[in-house]
C-alpha cells in the first residue's frame, strides 16, 4: 500500500499508514519540521502548520527562502513529531523514546484563491488555540497579500510509533536491581502572560481559559 | 561571521551564532530532526541526540537508511527546536510562536574508536535523564557493534529565536477589546510508569526522582 520510499523499513511493526493515525499526529503536534533542498544542501526548518481536510498547510512570508523554494515545487518532506515518553531500560543500549512521528513527502502548491487563503488563516489560528479565530481581527488585504500559504496533499504519508515499556523485560537484564520504566513527557501550558499594554479590563480569552481547563 | 547559507536572513535580529546560544538549544531539546537527501528526495527524521564537546552525536541501527546515508558523508541538516510559547495577538495575522531553534549544516563522520563510542553511549544516556548512566548496565561488545554513532561538528550553525509579546502592541489593534499575550508552553514529566515485571522492591531511580524534583 505505502510507496517504497515512505514505508517504515526498520521495525516495520511500528509503521502505520491510515489517516486516523496520520491526522492524529498532525493535529496534536504544534510544530512541523519542513525539509527541502537548495543547491544540493538539505535544510530543515521549523514551521507552524494546520491540517485542512486532505492537505497540510504551512504559511510564511512570501520573502522567505523556505517559502520561495517550496512554492517553486521542489520535493519536500514534512515531519511532525510528538514525544510521549522517555524509555528507561536496565541497559544503556535499550534506552529509547516513545513517540509518534508523521512524515509526508510531496510537493507544495501555492494557495491563491482568496476564500481558501482566508480559510487557511482560520485553520492556523484555531490550530494554536481552538476557538481563537472568533476572538480576533481577521486578516486584511495587506496581510493576506504578505502571506504565502502552501498546501501539501496528505497522500504519501506514514506514521512511526513507539509505545510501551523498555524492551529488556524478557532479557536477563530484567533480573538486575535497576529501576526501569517509562517517564511520560507531558506538554502543558504555564500561566498566560498578558501583553504589556493590555487593558486591565480585558479578561483572559475564553479560548485560552478552555485550553487551560483541558490541562493539555 | 556566519556563512551565507546558514545566516538568518528573514528577521536577522532573531539570529544568533554564539556557542552559548547554540549549545543551550542542543542541550535542552530532546529531539533532533535530521534532514538528508536520498535520490533527490529530502527526508526529515526525528532522532535522539547528545552534544559531546564541539560535536553533535546521533546514534541508530547500522541497518537504518538514515544512518547509512549520513555515514556515507551526504550533506545533512540537523534542527533542534524548543517551543516556548504561543503568541496570541489581537489579529490573526500576528499570531506566532516563541521558540529557539538551532540549525547545523555539515556532514557526519562515523565514530569508530571504542573509547569514543563508549563515551557517546554515556552522553546519550545522561542526555535523556542526567545521572542515568551510573545506574544502568553499560553496553557490551554485541551492543556496541550493532550501533552506529555519528558525529557532526558544531561549526556551521545558527540559532533563531523569537521571544516576547505579540507584535501588535504598537499598532491600532492594541485598542481592540481582545485579550492578547503569550501562553507559555511547558514540557514536563508525568508519573513514572514502572516496567511490567519490575520487582516491587526496586525503588524509583534516583536520576528520575531528581529530574522530577527539578520540575522540568
Amino acid at each position: 500500500m505505502a510507496r517504497e520510499r515512505i514505508r517504515v523499513r526498520r521495525q516495520p511493526e511500528r509503521g502505520r499508514y491510515d489517516r486516523l493515525a496520520i491526522d492524529g499526529v498532525l493535529d496534536s503536534g504544534l510544530v512541523a519540521h519542513v525539509a527541502f533542498v537548495d543547491r544540493g544542501q538539505p535544510f530543515c526548518v521549523p514551521m507552524l502548520h494546520a491540517r485542512v481536510g486532505d492537505e497540510l498547510y504551512l504559511h510564511g512570508s512570501s520573502a522567505s527562502r523556505a517559502v520561495r523554494t517550496l512554492a517553486a515545487g521542489t520535493p519536500a518532506c514534512v515531519t511532525v513529531t510528538v514525544l510521549e515518553g522517555l524509555v528507561l531500560a536496565r541497559s544503556a543500549y535499550e534506552h529509547s523514546a516513545n513517540y509518534r512521528s508523521a512524515m509526508l513527502l510531496g510537493t507544495f502548491r501555492l494557495i491563491e484563491d482568496e476564500a481558501d487563503r482566508l480559510a487557511a488563516f482560520e485553520a492556523f489560528t484555531d490550530k494554536l488555540v481552538p476557538g481563537r479565530w472568533s476572538e480576533v481581527r481577521g486578516p486584511n488585504q495587506r496581510e493576506l497579500k504578505a502571506s504565502a500559504i502552501l498546501a501539501l496533499p496528505i497522500a504519501e504519508a506514514a506514521v512511526k510509533v513507539r509505545t510501551g515499556p523498555p524492551s529488556d523485560n524478557d532479557s536477563p537484564d530484567a533480573a538486575l536491581h535497576t529501576w526501569a520504566g517509562v517517564l511520560p513527557v507531558v506538554t502543558g501550558f504555564g500561566t498566560p502572560e498578558p501583553a504589556p499594554r493590555l487593558k486591565d479590563s480585558i479578561p483572559l480569552a475564553v479560548s485560552v481559559r478552555r485550553l487551560l481547563e483541558r490541562k493539555l
